[in-house]
């Protein structure tokens, strides 16, 4: 039961012991992050949409993607923490606002809302 | 101290009580989470590296941030969730293999590695 | 009928007009890129793989999407300019280099690999 | 002097002659491109802003990030095409816009304006 706020001292704690804050400015990691993302990209971009969840089903599929998803939330973390942003409480905060922009139920329900914002 | 496996279960219950499942396969989510990577790079892409931290200082500037990882961070939770991935255990295995990787000293220390990584 | 290397120089002469070049180094171009990524994505997102090229057949929405790619593509050839890469000859070179790669018969075909591409 | 529209069509027959079209929906091909601006961002992302212009100004390096941004344009201009969008009319058009929203003099300057844009 990892928390998001000791994963994040953990990550910082290895950036420090090896000297790295110094080339981890927030565009730097933003690029690095974006860079994760493509690799997870790699991993689906020829699937066909309705097979994609059973492809990653085998254990070795499975810890590949798992592997690079970690990657883009390491780098996600440390964005956050340099940038002075508690990821945990902000993404709490905005779940939370979530919840009121898209009631479950009555006139502002959001039946029929997401597929057409565009 | 929100737990990544309870946030994880909190997007989950978040997306089934507005029925938004059957929209979140991988592709989607991880073309949802470009879209946010996007909004982050959108904040930050034409100030001066030297003046990106103190740029988001300010409450305001610092809020609105915070706001778009956070979209990050429920997309990503959420895509590891449908991928059947455990994000907070991914995350804590490849940090460890990481500090293998990237010894603090000895004669395969990182010292002057990581900028050269092309 | 605009070629690659003259629509570099109209967005050239366009930033160099307005005094941009100053903040369009290439790390900020690549975010801008991405940012404009990001907006192409927010447009196919929530649309089943089946149903987005007839989506953006309406001339209001193929004009959106297409208005989203020329932003992607402004800052490509930009990007490219910054850095001194001739793109419509690297481009013809990749194209090049890929019909070797990828013969379309023989026991090199690619019949059945590019799924494979893990 | 490549054109656009030729080299569209060129990327078409090249993707038709290997009977790729139908693993060539819009959000794959999406994907695909995102993974090349990771791509593209990896060869960037330590270095610092006021070195990257010179550090891909040796022939290798410059040859390597030539070869990934054609590999971005390659999948770009085939999205287009996908998606029935003229790229180059697209992006001339934008380009023409732009002109207009952005007066290089008088009240409506932009000089001021693009780093504010928050």
């Amino acid at each position: 039961m990892t928390s998001i706020s000791q994963f994040t001292a953990d990550v910082r704690a290895f950036s420090e012991e090896r000297d790295w804050p110094k080339f981890q400015d927030p565009k730097s990691l933003l690029l690095a992050l974006m860079g994760e993302v493509g690799e997870v990209a790699e991993l689906m971009q020829w699937t066909r949409e309705a097979d994609v969840v059973s492809d990653f089903e085998s254990p070795e599929r499975n810890h590949r993607v798992g592997d690079e998803l970690a990657d883009v939330f390491i780098y996600l973390v440390r964005l956050a923490d340099v940038l002075g942003v508690d990821l945990g409480q902000a993404a709490e905060e905005k779940l939370e606002r979530n919840r009121s922009r898209f009631p479950t139920q009555g006139p502002d329900s959001i039946i029929g809302k997401l597929p057409s914002k565009r």
